[in-house]
């Protein structure tokens, strides 16, 4: 039996090769024909028009539905579960490439080559540490944070974590409550801050959680802009007590032109972009419950509760 | 019953420390008192002198040398042999830092570093790519390859390997022989030159050579600077067919202030430091061996064939 699939988000011909050898048909909104809304079993990606009409198709066959995102706040959650849709998010998608970005900011400074990007003279930097040599803390032990803690293990670097209750996860030596943080070891050497955006983690890094650590090497931010005050964390730069600092996120994007950040010599600034890649993972999320799907049996990665909302 | 090591390399006291746990006595050529050339059962470093005179004492107990470098060629190996001597070297004892360079390099610009180290206005650089997007050939399969090979691993890279026989080396999905190439996979992204210098080896990667690669993200060398025609490899830099270098290694070191190298903004130069780390791993080394030593069994790590002379 043909399944059919309605791509809304981009599939490359690969994706598509591999979707016909689970025998599914792949058809976009350009070359759909009207009696087919009632066939389309797999939506892939979102689109509220055309899947608001899919759903008043009587008889429709739609079953699943791929989100291209995350966050699903912005669906008619109450309207796809009473057409029993199961919903599958995009969370983890971009685990990969902020996690590398991570380790490209904990090698530059630990390598030395922000001296040699910019030297053009014989001054060999010889103040070069190994990983294992600068223990981490990651605030933040979802996909990203454990991504991270993975790449770091191979490199022999003892890993510890922050999340809201301090439970155990894999891959960290240790985990602390994020409003208990007395106990933390006092040999850190790295902070990375993958703290999602909430009322509680505004400004929480400010001058006193900043100086939980003392001598710093360097202060990581991939979460949210808004959980740093910049200004403590300009400070500790150039006192010298956080010796490097690399922010992917800022309190305003795009930084504008005329901002102190541009000018702190030992900061730097990804500009928002640690999620690119060449290739699509959402592909690889959506391939990890198809199986499943063409099986009959229920989906186990990445399902919408719609209760919870997410 | 105590051991007696003389200390001809530094240790630290936390070195001193661990030695003591296994009842060994730490003496130095300043300290030691001519009475004790007899006791000395194990020598940590090299120097030719001191052992000189330990070898002539008559019923001397030096058992084992540790000697502080890979090469062994400029030590007495005839009489070391005839007196029974373990040596044992240090090779792949940079195996780590060199490995980490390595990884900071191919991050540096798979991740976007390149450009932002120096930009300062917002304009965020989306062309990155995730590891597993970019093939890796390594040239030489030894300790270091072996070391960025575990490493690319836990990214998900492809990574080949060449060495003299084309032999397979654990963590390598294929290698093949260096007088034999054609068969290498014609989407490598990046090669990694790690090849000793040998008269087989002296520019082996000239304009022939690198144009078994077409359009190579990244050249590194980390091997010897005579490996590589750097005109050639300037050449290739400039027409666009390499996107991307970076050298540890140069012909002429220190590289002169005119060098053209100093000018070519797509090339990364680390001035022959990648070696460098705070903590001392000839320690490490030294440390597998111990506990078989003490119990008096065979060494089994980095010990010298004094038939082979290395």
């Amino acid at each position: 039996m043909m399944t059919k699939l309605l791509a809304l988000s981009p599939l490359t011909d690969e994706n598509i090769e591999t979707l016909k050898k689970y025998h599914i048909t792949v058809v976009t909104p350009e070359t759909m024909i009207p009696d087919e809304y009632a066939e389309i079993d797999i939506i892939y990606g979102w689109r509220s028009k055309v899947i608001s009409k899919i759903l008043k198709t009587p008889n429709h066959s739609l079953k699943w539905i791929q989100s291209f995102s995350a966050g699903v706040d912005f669906m008619p959650l109450v309207d796809l579960e009473e057409h029993q849709i199961i919903l599958t998010n995009a969370s983890g998608q971009k685990a990969v490439p902020i996690a590398e970005s991570v380790m490209s900011y904990i090698l530059h400074f630990a390598r030395g080559l922000h001296v040699y990007q910019t030297q053009n003279h014989w001054e060999p930097f010889e103040k070069q540490f190994t990983l294992k040599e600068l223990p981490v803390i990651i605030f933040g032990t979802g996909r990203i944070g454990q991504q991270i803690a993975t790449y770091l293990q191979v490199f022999g670097t003892k890993v510890y974590g922050v999340n809201t209750t301090g439970h155990p996860v894999a891959g960290f030596k240790e985990t602390f409550a994020i409003n208990d943080l007395k106990q933390i070891p006092n040999h850190i050497a790295i902070v990375i801050n993958a703290l999602p955006s909430t009322p509680t983690t505004n400004n929480f890094f400010n001058k006193s959680q900043l100086e939980l650590f003392k001598e710093l090497f360097l202060f990581i931010n991939i979460g949210r802009g808004s959980t740093v005050n910049e200004q403590d964390l300009l400070a500790k730069l150039n006192d010298g007590s956080i010796q490097h600092a690399a922010l992917d996120v800022t309190k305003v994007e795009p930084i504008p032109n005329d901002s102190q950040l541009w000018q702190q010599d030992n900061l730097l600034l990804t500009q928002h972009s640690t999620w690119a890649e060449e290739s699509d993972s959402l592909f690889n999320i959506f391939m990890k419950n198809l199986p499943d799907f063409l099986a009959g049996k229920p989906l186990s990665y990445n399902v919408v509760d719609y209760k919870r909302g997410y």
